[in-house]
């Protein structure tokens, strides 16, 4: 409306949408977070989709390109606002969007040998995706510094508070005391717990009755705070966030998902989340912070800010930065991306991950957050060798993360059903005031479920050395020196009492996460699933290391330790066996293989526990594929009814094209336009009797020849600005798709030419393709629809939600459960 | 001919194609090496396509898919041998290879549920996949710790020979001395140099020409044996082999290229050429070696004996386990293939190359070739930090990289060019002796050309402790202990007269090597770059990190100096230098960027160094990618000719399919066969006066509407085979590709149904489709060739070599210079 401008070129349609419609998955959406109730949106209305694709099509052929065939352009071309975006809840069509941006980088490239100017804007375009990469690093680095810190301190105030100031957390606050010894690091009179503030009294039970209470009350107070402010300002802000973005990177688009207000309330609502000692982490809802973040910065950025396509390559590589941050593995998380959540992942993307994820890491590092200068607290460093038979504890590990990994997406997608079918859904805070109480409950009398998650890994993966003070290192002391072995490797010792109590703590620990872990994932405030999920393989591992330490020790003379673990010998690590526990569950539930092995080798920094690691993964993900392919993300995209095709799954099925395309045998024909005879009245009795987002145009109705393909959006659009502008089309009109107007009586109306918004290139498979290659070819060119022909002759039309109601079929479970298009 | 029942199972085909016929890229071809001598080979001709993947489309609609149209199988469905194979030089077609393995698996999953054998052999199935890994893995790792410790040997053969056994290099020979010290642990009385064993002298002028000589006599004589091994029994084991296997593994078929001689051959030769002291390395060539393995390997499992896309997932594994071993870098191998080498690489491929790599890496660890339990000569452990301003002399040995990649792909192709076009190329045996001699006498002189290029490397990188007694290291004593600093780590010292010679020295050897370089990749012997550049970049690096040290140390109060670089601290590490410009110069010449920084930063271990060689790789790409797009592989690609559709470039021109398709305008009109009416003769007629690969079959010539697609060999086979064993079929028998045979007068013979060979999927494109979206459609799905339509009319076709031709015209190259299809 604001371009009345007579235009026929093409190009110009690319920069002057309205900016208005364009800040899709930004703007908070007043959608409710219970796609459930989404459920009536009429299948395949309103398909909103991508003029400025299909005018770039045909403007090209006619304006730039002198070969093609002429007189493409219409009128009718201009820039409609509201047109060029696609509506919420939609699929993007790949093809379209990259054409477009090619469009645009021609235009760019052929205007640069023409003036200086358009070549520096040239150059600046190259740059501007570095550019944008490295906001992304930064800003999700400063992010993620933020988050540790605030977590930290917040995860301290329920223990106590630094009357220095109560922004300091406990080992900030004893670091600046000058009272304090290297042994007792952890107390210095600065440092109050609320016992001593509030009764003076630092021991005794009813000093101890004073703390725990308090620690109830904080753990309520936080997530309190956590579920009111989801609830109230972002209900996008909850979850690990993963599911959805891996759906969004597909190609769906869900406003406001990736908008300012879902960063700003996620990144609050996490530090409460985690602070509140509920059993969740911040791994995953940190991948969902920084595709906030790249989508926010996107719209800095006109490339990425107009093109769909482009913006996912700029959040796969901020899922790479999200990981990135979360365990200090840049090359991990590059892998992550591209194994777990990315689906179209070109090269160009995989260096941009690659130095984005760098750019936050190191961010993240100059931070500092745990002051250790690493990025993770969990950062460990072992030396000591493993030998070939520990493999089989480590495949024992495997095939426990497994069997977990299993039952834990078995148990919580029940859960997460009950909620959404019965009334337990509509008491989202009672919910999470109830499990957050009982987790505090539980957690406080055992110090293993007390610490954070964080902690109690780095515990579990840590070494003991000989002065340690941990419980976990209570082994009797070495009666001489000479037994403790060199340096810092120690001898294996026989467990002392403080280890058993630890041991004791450590399986009920287990216990306690296994269960409360599969009420918490879904809960309506942030929650990862790496923490829990480590932390129970770590307890696992660790146990078992220590079990087969002491078996070690006390058995020397058995033949599968001879050799190698002789009296003195420091042969068993069980800080590797934690790792390698961490690592099968992780790889259970999540189902990823060479991503998690190079983060854990990132953590580990050596390469020797490659192999553990990988035999632990690879049973783990086998175990648990045999009880369901799915993992846990996968599961909840199901559960959502989102329409993902998993690219990892092989279509298994032998149909063919015509037994899933519509119509199906007993429906009407299918709802075609011809290129020539049909009136404005007929063409819009037609899209009003239909539901279908786009409509075949073929030769006539006799032949069924297929010409094109126009969307219902734009042909609406264009017959409403047609009868508003253009004078003497009225509904006796003739609308013409062909290049030449026809003959027609003198005095007929003027005809309505409408060539200009039909899509001449659409995808076409005969009805006798198998549908494992159309189901291929749907991902792999990212489409939203394909025709079917046969003999030249147009029979149907498949949709991707026609592919995913077809494997639901298949797989026997409701086709109705995909929502959306 | 060995089956000739009538069978309607479309799936019985899969199992018995003719194993005679199946060992392509094993036997070894009597092709020579020099492709521009098959100039002749007739475009298009003999397509071999697949008939099993066709009949296994139209046999599943009839056998298994109750829904699908029945009666399409044909009598004439029995495999015939040397149908289903491809012949040489031709390009696969991904999509019905892909299909032809589902059918399989899918017909092995609903076996297995029949019976306990077919359970079992659908697991072993299953699990047949990771053993090949394995034994890939297993082999590659073993021969490359042979390659590395053979080379060894040999190279040290050049110098002396050990009295205790001719078998031990020098190194080892002194170990097995009890005389060594520890000062002089190069020196032994068992080792013999030439001259002292010739003529009793270990010093003076005379021994040092005498081992001047012998040095050079070794040379030319290793050379002479590589290359005439090379010529004489495989001449595919010449070059590194990565352009080959590039394009290979995007689908093209170069028989023999992988097979056992070349394997046999390549391992000997590339020995020999690495001992002869020529300007190359084997790291590229240890990739091709690991595909032989891979290739030789894939004929004990019938899944990937039968499938050329199958067995191509496995070379791309076998890529990543060549680099593995190459560099000690699993990690890096694996994104190495993904980035530089690969077509199609799923995320199972991802999962099990990582795999494979871990294994080789595992192998040729526990083989140990280098007694350093490291995989590589050149492994460092730095410690040293780096400042942020160092940056600036780490981009600029990046722009020294990019700009040497360039300059060095430019020469070598110019010098390629003309070894193909003028009668040096038909000399290469004398060629190879006159570099190697050239080299020798060249090389011998400086100690840093004499050593090989690995050595030298390892030197380079190498930091400088206290007692190190090489040149590198002459720097001026400390006067007092105290300024050394502290520990290992060594303060910056002024640069001592010998630090000076080795400066000559390592600048003349820079020289040398950027010029022997460019005339010895390429020759016809095997030859990696890898070395060579990274040596090169190392020179540079080292040279530029002693010149910053000294300009350190003599300028402490210079403004970038000051906080960080003051006297007495070690702040200037000369080996990094080193480091970072040998990934600057590796970079500029692969366009390498991830997989080399990950390669570098496992070799390194530390990933505080990341940011300095992702800074200079990435510099060196966008500085050498100005001067030309191409990467040294993609430039031989295109020099020799091959069919390689590069996925990395987009298509930046805006025509459409209509400019590209075949027939042009002036073109006769496309040959077609039409589903019925045709007589044989007049299909063999057709097929005789056109060199077609294939014909689309229309409904009528009137009509032009498309049924499907024939291949030329398949419809030739099965003409012939009809009249050999049908009877009744003469030419003036009608052929019909209908369901239903059409009526016809009583005395006519009786028709040739020829539906089983028709590809009822072929996929079309519309003529308005612009080229971006139909080159996206080749490589995303590995298409042979595409049919154009207007209207649901047939208009023409487009082949992948079209597209090249397309492509090369639009670059103002020769398009006939795409030499194969």
């Amino acid at each position: 409306m604001d371009n009345p401008g007579y235009r026929t070129g093409s190009f110009d349609g690319l920069h002057h949408p309205s900016d208005d419609d364009d800040d899709e998955m930004v703007d908070i959406a007043g959608a409710t977070l219970d796609f459930s109730t989404t459920d009536d949106v009429p299948p395949l209305s309103s398909g909103g989709y991508n003029e400025y694709g299909t005018s770039g099509v045909g403007g090209r052929a006619a304006g730039v390109n002198g070969n093609g065939p002429t007189k493409l352009v219409d009128p009718l071309e201009d820039p409609v606002p509201g047109v060029g975006t696609y509506e919420d809840f939609n699929t993007i069509d790949w093809v379209r969007e990259k054409s477009k941006d090619r469009d645009r980088h021609r235009e760019i490239t052929s205007k640069s040998r023409q003036s200086t100017v358009a070549l520096l804007h040239s150059v600046s375009d190259a740059f501007s995706g570095w550019l944008l990469m490295l906001l992304v690093g930064l800003m999700s680095g400063a992010l993620a510094g933020g988050i540790d810190i605030s977590a930290h301190w917040l995860t301290d105030m329920k223990e106590g508070v630094c009357l220095n100031g109560f922004w300091f957390n406990h080992e900030h606050c004893c670091w600046t005391s000058n009272e304090t010894t290297f042994q007792e690091r952890d107390r210095c009179p600065q440092w109050k717990s609320w016992a001593e503030l509030i009764t003076g009294a630092t021991e005794g039970p009813f000093a101890y009755i004073v703390n725990y209470l308090m620690y109830i009350v904080w753990a309520l107070l936080f997530s309190f705070l956590a579920v009111t402010l989801v609830r109230a300002f972002a209900p996008y802000a909850c979850g690990s966030g993963i599911p959805e973005i891996k759906t969004i990177l597909s190609g769906f688009i869900i406003r406001g998902y990736l908008g300012k207000w879902t960063l700003i309330i996620k990144t609050i609502t996490l530090v409460l989340a985690v602070s509140s000692g509920l059993s969740l982490g911040k791994e995953g809802p940190l991948v969902h912070v920084a595709c906030c973040c790249a989508n926010i910065l996107c719209h800095l950025f006109t490339k990425y800010r107009k093109n769909e396509a482009k913006r996912r390559e700029v959040l796969s590589a901020a899922a790479a930065v999200g990981v990135s941050v979360a365990f200090g593995a840049p090359i991990g998380g590059v892998l992550f991306s591209l194994e777990e959540v990315s689906y179209y992942f070109p090269l160009k993307t995989l260096w941009r991950s690659f130095f984005a994820a760098l750019v936050a890491a190191f961010t993240l590092r100059s931070i500092n957050p745990f002051g250790n200068s690493r990025l993770v607290l969990f950062y460990v460093e072992f030396h000591a060798p493993w030998h070939l038979l520990e493999l089989a504890p480590f495949i024992l590990l495997g095939i426990f993360g497994g069997l977990w990994g299993a039952l834990f997406i078995r148990a919580n997608i029940a859960w997460c059903r009950r909620r959404k079918s019965t009334r337990l859904g509509h008491y989202p805070i009672i919910e999470v005031l109830v499990v957050a109480g009982f987790t505090a409950l539980l957690s406080y009398p055992n110090s293993y479920t007390r610490m954070s998650g964080a902690e109690l890994i780095s515990e579990l993966f840590n070494d003991c050395s000989l002065l340690d003070s941990s419980q976990l290192c209570g082994y009797q002391q070495p009666s001489n020196i000479s037994e403790t072995g060199v340096g810092n490797t120690l001898a294996d010792r026989p467990a002392g009492p403080g280890l058993y109590t630890a041991l004791w703590q450590l399986a009920l620990a287990l216990v306690f996460k296994m269960m409360i872990t599969v009420v918490t994932f879904g809960m309506k405030v942030p929650s990862g699933l790496f923490i829990p999920s480590m932390a129970v393989g770590a307890i696992a591992g660790r146990l078992l290391g220590v079990g087969m330490e002491q078996l070690a020790y006390y058995n020397h003379d058995w033949i599968i330790f001879k050799g190698w673990c002789s009296p003195g010998a420091d042969c068993i690590t069980p800080g590797l066996y934690a790792m390698v526990g961490a690592a099968a569950c992780l790889g259970g539930v999540t189902r990823m293989t060479v991503s998690l092995v190079v983060i854990m080798f990132e953590l580990t920094g050596g390469l020797e526990y490659i192999v553990p690691l990988m035999a632990a993964t690879m049973t783990s993900k086998w175990v648990a594929d045999a009880f369901g392919r799915e993992g846990i993300y996968e599961a909840h995209i199901r559960l959502n009814g989102y329409p993902f095709l998993e690219p990892k799954e092989e279509f298994e099925h032998n149909s063919l094209a015509v037994d899933v395309m519509r119509p199906r045998r007993a429906d009407p024909a299918l709802a075609v336009l011809t290129q020539e005879g049909m009136t404005v009245g007929e063409v819009e009795s037609l899209v009003e009797s239909t539901h279908y987002s786009g409509f075949p145009v073929v030769v006539s109705q006799e032949s069924q020849r297929l010409v094109g393909f126009v969307l219902r959006r734009d042909l609406l659009i264009s017959i409403d600005n047609a009868r508003q502008r253009q004078e003497g089309v009225v509904s006796a009109s003739q609308v013409v798709f062909t290049e030449h107007a026809p003959s027609q009586a003198p005095d007929a109306p003027p005809p309505l030419r409408l060539r200009g918004i039909l899509d001449l290139s659409p995808f076409t498979v005969t009805d006798h393709t198998p549908m494992d290659i159309t189901v291929d070819i749907f991902r792999k060119l990212g489409l939203r629809q394909c025709l079917v022909t046969h003999n030249g002759r147009l029979l149907g039309i498949i949709t991707k939600k026609d592919i995913l109601k077809h494997m639901a079929q298949i797989a026997n479970r409701d086709p109705d459960s995909i929502l959306f298009n």
